[in-house]
């Protein structure tokens, strides 16, 4: 059996990635394609399966094709694995199927041995490269197949700089004799450790080759593969490849090219070389690397660039990467050597790139006719599209490994990134602000009376409350940063401090006009002031997301409340409103007393007036919002208060109620007290409080069902849904609806024809996905409202996971993802599936759609998509992403 | 086809309760037994489908077959129907085969006509007797078969008795006269709604069998079928029955017998009769009825029983009684009538009786051989032994229904019932308690500085704090009723007043020295003293249990957390300890503060020293539960803590706390309000605090395997095994089962060998019942926490239910069962099956428990006996009844 694949050969019939692995694989591509690779052979994985099962035996007849495809190697190279005068050096990599970076071994410079090493003097005309190559080989073999410690070699190097007098000195500064002694000393060393250092270069060939198959049982390897889930036999390749070497002088040298600027996307090679070098010293950055071209070059210096210093090289490297992009359809980040004034090509791979580049080099690319745009959508991460909408900070991975660590984590409220000085109030906000200062307004909470200060302020920062906090939700209409609950902060208004303490005890304590950067995208709170990067203009962005529009199956909807947020949702193509949150409405301050008041009430009597004052406020939102999208589907969540949020916060509060109720403060005090809860997430809300207290749904119908009569009356064609919330048994949802339904037909009976008004409900207990066959008797639609159901499935409080869940992630490894960003699967999506198939059995028309903030992410999407949701809806700034995302689970369906 | 059945036919073939319904199969079971049931005959149910199928035919031969049977009927009653001088008089009632009580119609004294009447005020000798009867078959007849209101009948008989001068007079005062001329204008009422009254006695009684039929399905029949899910195809059967008087003089007569003392279940017979009464008169209780034995009557008074007034009669109902009773397996409930001396059974059924009658009537019949012992404990309602076991009120639907509404409802946290004056403050409730004077501690919340107050106090009730609050364990602990959590409650110490507010703003306030009744089983207080049943003892109970021991598969185990409680636990018969709480360790006051500067502890250093102070007082009451429970299973739940109740609660206790920390009370301030959590049910708890905090587990598990080894060294055998709470994701079992075994083998290598101990988990979020499989790979057993689990997978709180549940429950009827009482098969079950069947699929020989309060309610044991959990475990007074319910689901399987 054919088991050793020259990188020209013809390909086998199976799958060449797993035969050849993905190495092996793409260098027969490229060399398929004519591009000059460094000749050379792979060893298929089979030999590998072979190795491991029968403990360290070859197929028979290896050794012979070997040999065969080192002849043909040792043919196109020109020189002979082993000449004294003129060798032959090979390099051998592992490659597996799936890629485990730096998990397996790899060696180069294979071939030398003391008479070699001469001639490699002789032909490259450089002693010392030749010795230095040497010195590593021994080095990585030593360590590699003989097993000495990597450390060993380490020593006898900085003994070695200590004799020439300079332990520090660098590798670079020894001399030529100075590596000819270390090369002795690595002998002495290996030898002394057992088995010496082999001068038969087919022994050094076959040790290197048993190494890697050995490797892929290294227990770094094998741990590696556990985590990552990849099968235990699948085994690797084993690369074999003529080494070139860009340091054989001035006509020599190694670079990168990108085929396009991956910062920009801008058509143009993109890049950087070093002259008489190898690739691992331009990735070094000890020397200043080159330009590519001259345009690229700094005035005055366009002749240091390639394109003029080599530019027959330059020519056929802008050359075989257009070849490479033309053939992968995408651009690419390709690493070349020059070995006297030859140019070869490495490897190539998909080229990294800014979210900004990624879309203008697939709208381009289609332009181009490179591409269609099926692969143009598939070809950008929809979540990068988020760098695109805010101001942002690198992710906080990304800064922790540049050792910036943030002072506190707490809730994602708000995206966007934000620095500024330290103020505690509102007022003070307000007045810096309007000296041209940026400032972080910093409260414990925040309450209606704070909103200029909020307004002011470039991000807020909050001690408690949760996503649905007064901060959280005023912040998101702002289109302000906010980082909210952060529990670990104190906020001594009297002193004008803010301490952060960690779980260990320790503290940070910043005063009023300190400097805060916030990244309200990740909820983390850093101190000093961290660069942000403003938000993108991109008009490539928009041809993009009309291809998306026409490409994906799922509806997008967004989350609105407002007839603001509403123009907003639709600017950024909502087709619909998914979740307009009733409650929300009430947080302007002239009509949260109101609230406080009828919550509040001593009596049902009272507590209709109150909701009187109520009801024109929102039929005018509704209104509002039904005009904004006529046409399209508006789906209204009854009630479903943070009860708490509509409580007096403090006794001015309470005593402005009391004074509106015309009651004792002591009684409304009592009143206030009694509606605390233990557990608010899972007390007296939503549909538990509209069938207890009737009154408040049929205000909010009654409201909705005349907006939707004026909108008609205007010749709108408004698309009421009313959508009840929180439902966790079936005769909550019959009595809930004969409520709703009355009301309507009341109000009917009042203002004439309005056309269908589907009743549907939220689905977001475990409970309701396991009655959901009974729920859908009873309801036109269901939307999963996933924030809740990931808390109750999980039993995790969003707004108090801040102590265990960064742990449980970062840390402890005990979760793979925040359940909040990602739907969980397992959990928390398997009863989503649960609920979508009961209740399609019950009703196969049923209306199926997702409104948590799961709407927005692209995994979540995914899998969604899979369920054949109908819509998903998501906050207005994230719209870009979930369509881009719902066109790409169509195309991968 | 045979459609006619008389009741001393031979049964048919197939069902005989279907065929003939529950009524006909009845007496038609009773007349082949020989006792003397009037005769009659049954049109069966197929006879009712027949008719509803062909919109009110007959099937063909019915008259034949009803002509032939009322002639052997009046054979036998030597009466013929219609006769003018010696009428058969007959009832026709309706009958299904289950129960629809007062669903259907019923018609008596069919046959009367003014002929007929004549005759019978002959035959009776009481004219006023007759016109009786038939003025009462008018109205029956007009109101059922001819559909006139029956407020027309009032109406007219008020009139006449407005012509008789007094319109509030009794029926019973009528004069005959007065009757007759009822009768007449009975007759002009019902001609003149549109059809007469049928003088001929055969249109009356075929005009009683098609509303009898018809009566199927009026609409309250159709409504109550619905609510009960009782099929509408099912029908109903017709019985035509001779009537008998018991108001035809002294010689006759009405009675109810039980075959034993219902309220003692002594072997006696015990009831009641009135002499020339009907049935009805017994039941309206205007006259005083007299006792059935000489031995139940007042001393002087023996001559008016029925034994020495109509001593025949006595002896052929007790006669018949013990044939019923000895037939039916089980105490009666006999209705008679005695009609000229011969008595007559009219109805026997199954006798209602209290707690204590149940046990010892299954126990005597037993002994008498009457009963084999599986029958025994099959007759005894599991559910009921609570009555036993602790003082108690009425059920509040009971008191509700004699107008008896209580005060407020709160959490049931620990049973039993009391009453006594009110008191603000522990002090005081130990004086007052020691001046002999009941008193009821009511508090907003208790601390440890109130125990002696608790004890002091016939029963304790809290404004604040759930089911694990500092108030229900020690109340459960002391075994005193405590109603917790009284939302609608304030309690104002300074004014020394309490005050329970409605919904609707309405309030009730108490001063301190009130008088107030609480009832802990059900979570209720009333105002004023109400009368409480003190707890019983019963020699047969032990009896009982003993054969329910033998009966059952389920195991029962208890759960407690102390050793005295592990005592308590064993008295009752457990067989372990399914939930050894850690966390309650702690409420004592002594170890309450090393447990808040454990929490509060400014670093992981304090942190360790406060644990060392913690551990030997762990370490002991584990070896005094694992002594009491010697060769038994100790199921010891690592900490999860509410960690709320281990914050200080005012200035003292943070001033004490700041004090042995040697720290600021400003700092410790800060601490413990950064630890408050907005829903601490969904916060940082158990597992979650285990995996950030280690030092605690270590130390837990350090203090249960000293205990562990120490009771090996004194020769006992300790059975412990660790369960880890609140876990929701695979990774979590994994990392905390590391720090377990690392801890055991680190403390086994010191303390030497321990025998096994299995690490289980406790399944208590949805999320872990989804993914059992993956959990059961590292887990010996689960135990299900369906208190949590209900919690989680309803979305409700148990703590701040109060303000919708009761309404769903008994108003809104939106749920059936209050969930917390009753484990939810269609949700909360379905999780829990999951589980069970994921986990066994890993792990076949997965131990499966359940420890929630679920494991002390019959009605969920029978539910996991099904799913074939190994144990339930419960509080220990539960356990009687949890061994009668486990052995109970073992016999019904």
């Amino acid at each position: 059996m054919r088991h050793v694949f020259l990188f020209d050969a013809e390909p086998s019939d199976g799958d060449l990635r797993s035969l050849l692995g993905g190495k092996g694989a793409g260098l027969s591509e490229m060399t398929r394609l004519g591009i000059p690779v460094p000749p050379g052979f792979t060893l298929d994985t089979r030999v590998c399966a072979h190795f491991r099962r029968s403990g360290g035996e070859y197929p028979e007849g290896l050794p012979a094709q070997v040999d065969e495809a080192l002849a043909a190697v040792e043919e196109k190279v020109g020189r002979r694995f082993g000449d004294a005068a003129n060798p032959l050096l090979l390099s051998v990599r592992s490659g597996a199927a799936i890629s485990m970076p730096g998990m397996m071994d790899t060696i180069l410079n294979l071939g030398l041995n003391d008479e070699t090493v001469q001639g490699l003097a002789q032909t490259s005309g450089d002693r010392r490269f030749a010795f230095d190559a040497y010195r590593r080989l021994l080095q990585m073999y030593g360590d590699v197949v003989l097993g000495v410690p990597h450390a060993r070699f380490e020593e006898a190097l900085s003994e070695l700089k200590g004799e020439a007098g300079d332990r520090a000195m660098l590798d670079a500064d020894l001399s030529a004799e100075a590596l000819e002694t270390l090369v002795g000393r690595y002998q002495e060393l290996i030898a002394s450790a057992g088995r010496p250092f082999p001068q038969d270069v087919h022994a050094q060939l076959w040790g290197a080759i048993e190494a890697v198959f050995g490797s892929w049982d290294n227990p770094r390897a094998v741990r590696y593969r556990k985590m990552q889930g990849i099968p235990e036999d699948l085994g690797t390749a084993c690369n074999v490849q003529a080494m070139v070497f860009g340091n054989m002088g001035e006509t020599s040298g190694s670079g990168v090219a990108f085929t396009r600027n991956p910062s920009t996307g801008e058509k143009m090679l993109y890049g950087e070389f070093l002259p008489n070098a190898q690739g691992e010293d331009v990735v070094a950055g000890i020397r200043t690397p080159r330009p590519l071209t001259a345009a690229a070059a700094l005035p005055g210096q366009e002749s240091l660039s390639l394109e003029r210093s080599m530019p027959e090289a330059f020519a056929a490297i802008a050359h075989h990467c257009a070849t490479l992009e033309a053939h992968f359809g995408d651009m690419q980040d390709v690493e070349f050597t020059i070995e006297r004034g030859r140019a070869y090509i490495l490897q190539t791979r998909r080229g990294k790139r800014t979210a900004q580049a990624a879309v203008r080099i697939a709208v381009d690319m289609v332009g181009e006719g490179a591409i269609d745009r099926d692969r143009a959508l598939l070809q950008v991460e929809a979540d990068s599209l988020e760098q695109l909408l805010h101001a942002r900070l690198p992710s906080p991975e990304e800064l922790a490994a540049q050792g910036v660590l943030p002072l506190a984590s707490g809730l994602p409220a708000s995206p966007g990134a934000a620095t500024g000085e330290v103020v505690f109030d509102a007022d003070e906000a307000e007045r810096k602000a309007a000296e041209g200062r940026d400032v972080i307004l910093v409260r414990r909470e925040t309450s209606p009376e704070d909103i200029h200060g909020m307004k002011a302020a470039r991000g807020i920062v909050t001690a408690t409350g949760g996503m649905t906090s007064h901060a959280a939700v005023v912040a998101r209409g702002l289109g302000k940063p906010c980082v909210a609950g952060v529990g670990s902060l104190h906020v001594d208004y009297g002193r004008r401090i803010m301490t952060f303490r960690k779980v260990d005890g320790s503290a940070t304590t910043l005063e009023a006009g300190a400097t805060l950067t916030l990244d309200g995208t990740h909820g983390k709170v850093y101190a000093g002031a961290l660069d942000v990067v403003a938000a993108a203009t991109i008009p490539e962005l928009e041809t993009l997301l009309s291809w998306a529009d026409e490409a994906r199956v799922l509806r997008v909807r967004a989350n609105a409340d407002t007839p603001r947020a509403a123009r907003s949702a639709r600017s950024f193509g909502a087709e619909g409103i998914g979740l307009c949150r009733t409650e929300h409405m009430f947080f302007a301050e002239e009509r949260l007393e109101a609230v406080r008041c009828m919550v509040l009430a001593p009596d049902e009597g009272t507590r209709e007036r109150w909701l009187e004052r109520i009801e024109p406020m929102q039929r005018d939102d509704f209104e509002g919002i039904l005009e904004t999208m006529d046409g399209l589907p508006v789906t209204v969540r009854l009630l479903d208060w943070p009860l708490h949020e509509f409580l007096p916060k403090n006794d001015a509060e309470l005593e402005s109620v009391a004074a509106a109720l015309g009651e004792p403060v002591s009684q409304v005090r009592e009143r206030a007290e009694a509606l605390g809860e233990v557990n608010p997430m899972l007390g007296y809300r939503a549909v538990r409080v509209g069938l207890t207290i009737p009154a408040i749904v049929r205000t909010q119908v009654r409201a909705l069902v005349e907006a939707t009569a004026r909108r008609r009356a205007s010749g709108g064609d408004p698309r009421p849904e009313i959508m009840i919330p929180v439902v966790c048994a079936h005769g909550e949802l019959v009595a809930m609806r004969r409520i709703v339904e009355a009301e309507i037909e009341a109000t009917r009976a009042r203002v004439g024809e309005l056309g269908p008004i589907p009743v549907g409900t939220m689905i977001e207990l475990p409970r309701a996905c396991l009655v959901a066959d009974r729920l859908a008797a009873d309801a036109d639609f269901f939307s999963f409202g996933t924030n809740d159901l990931t808390q109750t499935t999980f039993g995790i409080s969003r707004d108090d996971a801040a102590r265990f869940l960064p742990a449980y992630i970062d840390t402890l490894g005990v979760l793979e993802d925040d359940p909040f960003a990602h739907l969980d699967e397992e959990g928390v999506g398997a009863l989503v599936a649960l609920a979508c198939e009961r209740g399609r059995r019950t009703r196969p028309q049923l209306g199926l759609g997702i409104c948590g903030e799961h709407g927005g992410d692209p995994r979540s999407i995914a899998f969604v998509a899979r369920l054949g949701l109908d819509y998903v809806s998501c906050s207005p700034p994230r719209l870009p992403i979930a369509r881009l995302a719902a066109a790409q689970a169509a195309l991968r369906a």
